[in-house]
């Protein structure tokens, strides 16, 4: 007999389309963490549906929203997380970021901030994230472990960088060594989601091209074509990064990792900043998502990432916080950035411009358009059945109280409608009282729930 | 004898030249509300300045930080925030706004919804604000109840406009009414100050060009001479609101504020998007002040306000949440979104032109010049001895805790300058545990104290 559980109350999620749906006092009967039906309250064949199902429902004032899938997250930059933007990319990264990553070889302190790193996701409602971890590969499986020890549904990924320009007390020994370490580190995740079932997937992650040798990087495509696992990497983040790869290899950045083999249904890139429309024609045609990291490319990027342009060719996008790059552990606050710095980009930003020169016509991204990138589109990139209140779809689960702690200003248009633009808005984590990641209750009251 | 309190711990506050200084281990002696001084708690001196006063310690992880001053929240639109963010400035002015202020003609509603937008912005750490009220005098007056119930130090003004474009729901009589109108509100606050002590204040408050006759404006301009109180307004919010005010006077929107005698040390106008360099100098010359509202500019203001450029040339400047044309009523967002603003202002945002061409060099912000001006820029703005931890100023606090529910990421690098800068990008609401208003504690464990 499978485990079942009935949901029941008001859902705000994604049709097959992308639109938000208000799904008002509905049923979703979850049986072994998956979504078999939803139904209305009040359908006849509710009753039936049910049956002797274990029943949780809202209280008045409460929602379920679909979690959230963060799709890109540098995991040991948590412990840096909030500091040091004061630097461009590539300097940022030899005097703060490569010395912190070294420090993960020390798998006691990999493991306190990994920890610590997930239970603040779960309580910010993200309920699936793609990982960056460090090159080490035993230390990389201690975030693996938090995932699985919280509940958190974790792509993991032990990082490559075997490049000559990385710096010696932080890199892959060489090429084959990374790819060999790499291969180990995908057997040992997908042995532990065999062993516990825990809903932690291997990741191939080559950091980015100016840190990889082609060998490394031929290599890695090969295992990725092997062995069907997700792929991540970082993409045209910046004038830096893309026009290092042209001068490398003579293409631009994207196409350059295709060469490699590393585009595809599973892959993920970050940031995407600076494609032109070939290389936004070679994401649509090998399924390959964009992780839209707005925050992050405030700092970094020297742009905005033209989102709905990318939308309109038919490719996959969702949403990362980039921690540390992006110094926010939330998705709530990288939807709200994703619509802000859109209407920026719409608008541009120098008034000494006339208002015609200034900004990209049709770049607005709204606010619905941000909730289902970090809900539908974050699963739709993953090619995982996340991301929907829908049938098929893993119960990964927000319940949203409005009316508790710090309650939103609704005073008497509460039209479903206008309760989610309010949800969507200015929900903080005081208002997530609890987090089901495939059906397992993972933050209760607002706590989270580790080892559960 | 007067009423002493000393507050002891580890403060971050800005120094007279807005350079934020960690004091640690400090002492505050509190005297009637106000710092009477300021020294280490290993100073020999500390035992007398203590004397018998009441002692109020920080634990472990917490820290004293300045109250925020909020420069632009027009406060009915608490009511709508977080919705109808779909419009350009003026449409929005009359499909949403409007007619929702036209409401507050309803004392009952606007003691709603104003009690929970002053608990809402103590429990984020907003001490003062500076506030629109409605058209309408008497429900206007509920606003300062409002602030006076809860603690906050409010400064209110009853809007005027006058116009002949504004709805005939929701305007002035005519420019007489809106003036004597405004003279009774700016006696009856006066009254409640004297009568009570609290710290609430009269804003004359013309909304701004578009909505106001010149006989109006000459006429608070003439108020604003005789009685020497504080006068806010809108100015150069949008291209809209710049053509607008240039077409009908001729002039720029500063110099034609200027012209009615609106300009001056107790005058703070909001957005100020679209400067030319003889509008900044006369925005130093004059006094005046620039409340920056970079959420909201990303939605109305067609630009990014270069609030570096008038720093530079010795403007005044605080940052405003501007509800709700900004969505989010925390002046921690406007924190960081002052600084993720300024990033983009100065790197550009269209990837398609050459990276010279596209942004404004020298405009970033630094977290700490942000946090400056949430603060110390604020009372500056203001002319009011608030927003600095320091003797003469008043005791408006945030207590904030670093370790509790909501624990920010700190493994081992605990410098105090690392702590301020966790605590700038990172704190929510749940890290705000307690909250004075000139040595009065108006938020307890997290929780707003009503008429305490």
């Amino acid at each position: 007999m499978p485990d079942r559980t009935v949901f029941r109350g008001t859902a705000f999620s994604c049709d097959a389309d992308d639109r938000v749906q208000a799904l008002v006092d509905h049923l979703f009967v979850v049986e072994d963490g998956f979504i078999t039906a939803v139904l209305p309250a009040d359908d006849p064949a509710a009753a039936e549906a049910v049956g002797d199902a274990e029943a949780v429902s809202t209280q008045p004032g409460q929602y379920w929203l679909p979690g959230f899938v963060d799709l890109h997250v540098h995991a040991p930059q948590w412990a840096q997380a909030g500091t040091a933007l004061d630097l461009p990319l590539a300097d940022w990264l030899r005097q703060h970021t490569f010395p912190l990553e070294a420090r993960f070889a020390d798998v006691d302190f990999a493991r306190r901030v990994y920890a610590s790193l997930v239970a603040e996701l779960l309580a910010r409602g993200t309920t699936t994230a793609l990982y960056f971890a460090t090159v080490h590969p035993t230390s990389s499986l201690e975030l693996v472990l938090a995932c699985a020890a919280a509940g958190q549904r974790g792509l993991v990924g032990k990082v490559v960088m075997d490049g000559p320009d990385n710096p010696d007390f932080y890199k892959d020994a060489d090429a084959s060594a990374a790819v060999a370490d790499t291969g180990w580190f995908i057997r040992r995740v997908q042995e532990l989601r065999a062993a516990t079932g825990a809903e932690v997937y291997p990741v191939i992650t080559p950091r980015f091209i100016p840190s990889c040798t082609d060998e490394a990087l031929a290599g890695l495509g090969a295992l990725a074509r092997d062995l069907g696992v997700h792929v991540q990497s970082h993409c045209a983040e910046s004038d830096w990064e893309s026009s290092h790869v042209r001068e490398r290899t003579g293409r631009s950045d994207s196409a350059a990792l295709d060469g490699f083999g590393l585009l595809g249904e599973r892959s993920v890139l970050a940031h995407c900043v600076h494609l032109d429309d070939d290389d936004v024609a070679l994401f649509a045609s090998t399924g390959t998502a964009v992780a839209h990291c707005p925050l992050s490319n405030a700092f970094f990027g020297d742009a905005v990432a033209p989102v709905r342009r990318y939308a309109r060719a038919g490719v996959d996008v969702g949403l990362g916080t980039d921690i540390s790059g992006g110094f926010d552990p939330s998705l709530w606050s990288a939807i709200r950035q994703t619509v802000t710095s859109s209407r920026m980009l719409e608008s541009g930003v120098d008034a000494a411009q006339p208002p015609a020169a200034r900004g990209v016509p049709d770049s607005r991204v709204t606010f619905e358009q941000a909730f289902a990138l970090a809900t539908a589109g974050g699963g739709r990139s993953l090619s995982l059945p996340i991301g929907r209140l829908a049938e098929g779809y893993a119960w990964d689960a927000q319940l949203i109280d409005v009316v508790g702690h710090r309650p939103l200003p609704i005073f008497d248009d509460d039209e479903p409608e206008r309760i989610l633009q309010r949800i969507i808005t200015l929900a903080t984590p005081a208002n997530i009282r609890a987090v089901w990641v495939q059906g397992r209750k993972v933050v209760a009251d607002g706590e989270v729930v580790v080892g559960h």
